[in-house]
């Protein structure tokens, strides 16, 4: 059974010897451009592992690993024209580099690849794993719209940020585990508990994302932290600020993300002050914990060998307790 | 067997009520919204009509024709933000009445859902049924790409017209009719005829409207024509007037399209009589015949009885012998 790494390798070499199509090159060259930028590659290589968990080969889950990859891919060139950023990966975007209409319409022929792989799948789980991959599908597009509709509200409680951080992104790992288990011959039940463990680490994942950039360590995270205080964003950590603090640290905090008097710099400083005033880079730091021990207790209930868990349970550390 | 009217009644009957969601509300109401605008609908009468025309029953295809529908109304969704269209079926676009932002988006939600009513068909179908569906949806993304080419481009041929609109409007058909009759239950050669037979009435389809959109009479097609004249759409007409005119009239109508120094009137005027004088009308004519007999010869090579065919023959006839 293979560890991250060498499923990372193999997943790589595969993926760069799919040919998705060439004309018009306006369609295509978007799309083996965003592919082509990397990225972390844990979801497909979940859904490999989670396979080879319950006895299969990665061969055959290859197809449902490069469908889960394609439609994450597409999921961020339409991101990033709703939310207008300039660069991903630390390149151009290519809503950027091409214009809003390319990025629209290869972005919905990638959607489209990702299905023409999904129904790939051996008959006998077909329908099953295609339910969960359309299902998936419209949840990842239902928590981008909460996140967008959030962009304009002044009331969202961290359950509602919970919510919808899970369907922006932690039912994309949930849905790479399960299908990854159906391939390999999972029960039905083990291939649920799996899901909610995809869930668990998935919610700890942008929980710890989200703590990193504002207090990451500049050095070891590899970017300026500060990002989503710049941009406003409504993270648990402002949100669970926002439900401890005091009524004027409150209305400060709120002053600070709708208005511009302070610098970047200025406001950032600030913004991290507060956050540590009431503790909520702590908060956060202990919902992780309670998201991890959870996936784990899922993680412990299904019916395979230890030694094969701690592959997954590798993962889930290095999804949530990582530096970068 | 349904005549045309009977299955429209049928499908809008059925398509008012499945519930498509309600969360976020950004996201549903264009989907209702959208859905519920009308059209023709000929698409997934197609997919029901072509079922029973191999001995299945409507209701077997229903699934197939709401995915198909769902499709359509998903392309038009993202082609009215990428032409800036603020007009649909005489109502406010999705784009307009809301934002591009939500407009991709429950686009992209409509697209999903179109996947989840696909992925119902029969399991011994499902693999063709879904390998035509995601092969269509590539293609239509693809024409649209090429569409949006030739915007910006002043050589383009009548021959990468007809490729263009075989490919964002005539697979469509032509899918249409291939996955009623799969689900029918006919053989894999009847199912690809009817698809020729789709293609070409599809390609037929087209050209009319090219057709009626410059030279319908405007009290039976209920708008003022003219309409892809003053957009500059590059039709068959003017791609074929370019072909055929003199130098001087080639210059003249490639100034006509790239400068705005004539009124409306006048431009509309002036570029129809040179159509005219080149009797391009007459050669989209000679053209949809030729694609209308091309269609029925597929029909006549089918092995069902003679009687059933007439329903087809007469949807071709109603898609392409139309005045509105």
């Amino acid at each position: 059974m293979g560890g991250y790494e060498e499923l990372i390798t193999y997943f790589e070499d595969q993926l760069s010897q799919q040919a998705f199509g060439h004309q018009p090159g306006e369609l295509y060259a978007p799309i083996s451009y965003t592919v082509g930028l990397g990225g972390k590659r844990i979801r497909p290589v979940l859904t490999l592992m989670s396979c080879e968990l319950f006895g299969g080969k990665k061969e055959e889950a290859l197809s449902q690993a490069i469908a889960i990859e394609l439609f994450h891919n597409f999921t961020l060139i339409h991101d990033d024209i709703m939310d207008n950023a300039p660069i991903r990966r630390g390149e151009e975007t290519v809503f950027k580099k091409w214009n809003a209409n390319i990025a629209i319409l290869s972005g919905d022929t990638l959607f489209a690849l990702a299905y023409q792989y999904a129904q790939q799948a051996r008959i006998d789980i077909l329908p099953e794993t295609l339910s969960v991959f359309s299902k998936t599908a419209i949840e990842v597009c239902e928590g981008q719209q909460f996140d967008l509709n959030y962009e304009n509200r002044n009331d969202v409680s961290v359950e509602e940020y919970i919510e919808m951080i899970r369907l922006k992104t932690a039912v994309l790992f949930g849905a790479s585990l399960k299908i990854g288990a159906l391939v390999g011959g999972a029960s039905k039940k083990d291939a649920d508990t799996l899901y909610d463990f995809g869930i668990n680490i998935g919610l700890g994942f942008q929980l710890k994302d989200d703590l990193l950039d504002t207090f990451g360590d500049e050095e070891v995270f590899g970017k300026k932290t500060g990002g989503d205080i710049i941009s406003n964003k409504k993270t648990f950590l402002y949100l669970q600020a926002l439900e401890l603090a005091d009524e004027q640290t409150k209305a400060e905090l709120i002053k600070l993300y709708n208005t511009n008097h302070l610098s970047e710099n200025d406001k950032t400083q600030r913004v991290k002050d507060i956050f540590s005033q009431f503790g909520v880079d702590q908060s956060a730091n202990n919902l992780i914990d309670t998201y991890y021990l959870e996936g784990m207790k899922k993680l412990d209930s299904i019916s395979i060998h230890e030694t094969s868990k701690d592959i997954l349970r590798d993962v889930a550390h290095r999804m949530i307790d990582r530096d970068k």
